[in-house]
């Protein structure tokens, strides 16, 4: 096994608090999503998406984004992150001085029209104007370009893979400091991983920011293995696997944060998390959002004899 | 990523009706367990381990094993699995004309004296004795002697990959024709299954036969992957996961078949297998097990439209 590029150390990014809850039905408090950061924070989490930047008419589940923001921003050292579907979303990220504001682009041409009603192509231009509204606010907040549908898509099936390719490297071109790749809805396994992430991260370099699997077939784990492998260090997340697919209903999320982070420490990559506190605040979330499907397995089985 | 050894075929050894109905309350009729049988053949899966000759009060769910293994011997081209305890369980076998026995050891000395009052090394003699049975009996039944413990174990905790090693070469020199590795419980992961199956390949070559992963944690399918890239074509999977770990409320058993298919199937690594036919059995088999905790992630979603 070639282990050249393989990392010591990695970074799960928390995404439960805007992947996870925009596609549930219950609505946490914001106090409740203020302790699930601050508690995640003290597990060892130190970057973490705390919402979307988007209508509330259309997501009221992360209508209180600007204050989940302010909150994480009082937390030393916790990089925030938030989304923004477009130039007005980035200026309320940037006046809440957002570490990192994340663009998400579907490479899938019908599942951008259908989702976003833009072209993958519009959503370049939007992100060469968060990049002028960016420098030009003078604020620090990064700006990542997450390509998803990239290894397939509910609507449109086949993403051409070279179409992925180019579109990330437009959204370089159009001034994003970051690029990720996203299976948004569980079509990827090892393989197709392996050869997307080889080219993306040719085609990145030091710009190739995380990779976002989504277990709706149970290959995330796998899939997150494959693209270590490449070198790739930064992995989206959600506690409890929540969040699940529109078009699959009792389907898992993202990866869970604590296989996740169970499966990097089992290998002796550190990701910083202390899994009992993880495991503990999992408990709180899940009580939270009782009724909703949740995932994951190492809660059921707790940490192995020779890791406690 | 190399893939040098990676291999164009895989098989899925069903072990569902084994390490699967072993685990759980219910038990099947044998009728059910024909059926089973037949339909698994249907959809593809070609190896079988059909189950144990144990004593039937050790496993009354087990207690039919001759009589499915006749049936099992009906179907042209099924390669008929059983487990044996010991030289008793091993002429049950060789009365039914098995294909393949195994006989399981455990790494661990303590797992091994709890659970088969016998050191390891008392298994190996066990090996020998089966071996020469075997050899006067004229019949062609192979002998696989199954490493368990592998990578740890709920009583001892910590399992030297050394003593596997050598127990593994221990079990070859008795008169193994193969040898397999097994996380019974759950503990390994992609990086320690890679350094373990890299030296076990060495060690027995082409007498290497199966990989068994629990997906005790969730990690099943990423231990296979890694298993996989090292040249690994056959792995133990149970339908809709079932089985569980005795210290594990809820747990998942083995890795799903239906997963470990999809998962293969979209690496291109041919399984012969039907993935409708397969999740039409599974809804089966999970009606006659209602009540039992059963897993797996590909049922909710469905296949990809990339793959329908």
């Amino acid at each position: 096994m070639d282990m050249t590029n393989y990392p010591s150390q990695a970074v799960i990014r928390e995404v439960g608090l805007r992947d996870g809850l925009q596609s549930i039905q219950t609505i946490l408090s914001t106090e409740k999503k203020m302790a699930w950061v601050r508690r995640a924070y003290e597990a060892g989490q130190k970057e973490i998406e705390v919402g979307s930047f988007v209508p509330p008419k259309l997501l009221p589940q992360l209508a209180d984004t600007a204050e989940v923001l302010a909150f994480a921003k009082t937390l030393p050292g916790l990089f925030a992150s938030v989304l923004i579907p477009n130039l007005k979303g980035a200026e309320r990220a940037l006046e809440g001085n957002a570490d990192l504001m994340i663009l998400p682009l579907s490479a899938s041409h019908e599942h951008s029209l259908a989702n976003l009603r833009k072209t993958p192509d519009d959503v370049v231009d939007e992100m060469r104007r968060i990049r002028a509204a960016r420098d030009s606010s003078g604020k620090k907040t990064l700006i990542e370009g997450g390509v998803g549908t990239a290894f397939g898509c509910t609507i449109q099936g086949h993403v051409d893979p070279n179409e992925v390719l180019r579109l990330m490297q437009a959204l370089l071109d159009a001034g994003a400091d970051r690029v990720s790749l996203a299976d948004t809805v569980g079509y990827a396994d090892p393989l197709s991983v392996s050869r997307l992430f080889e080219k993306a991260l040719k085609l990145a370099g030091d710009k190739f920011w995380c990779g976002h699997f989504h277990d709706t077939r149970g290959l995330a784990l796998a899939n997150v293995f494959a693209s270590l492998q490449l070198g790739v260090s930064r992995f989206d997340a959600s506690l409890a696997g929540i969040g699940g697919c529109p078009h699959a209903p009792g389907a898992s999320g993202n990866a869970s944060s604590e296989d996740l982070a169970f499966m990097l420490q089992a290998m002796g990559v550190d990701c910083g998390i202390d899994l009992n506190q993880l495991l503990a605040l999992r408990q709180s979330v899940t009580q939270w959002l009782s009724g909703e499907a949740t995932h994951g397995a190492l809660w059921k089985s707790g940490l192995p004899k020779t890791m406690r």
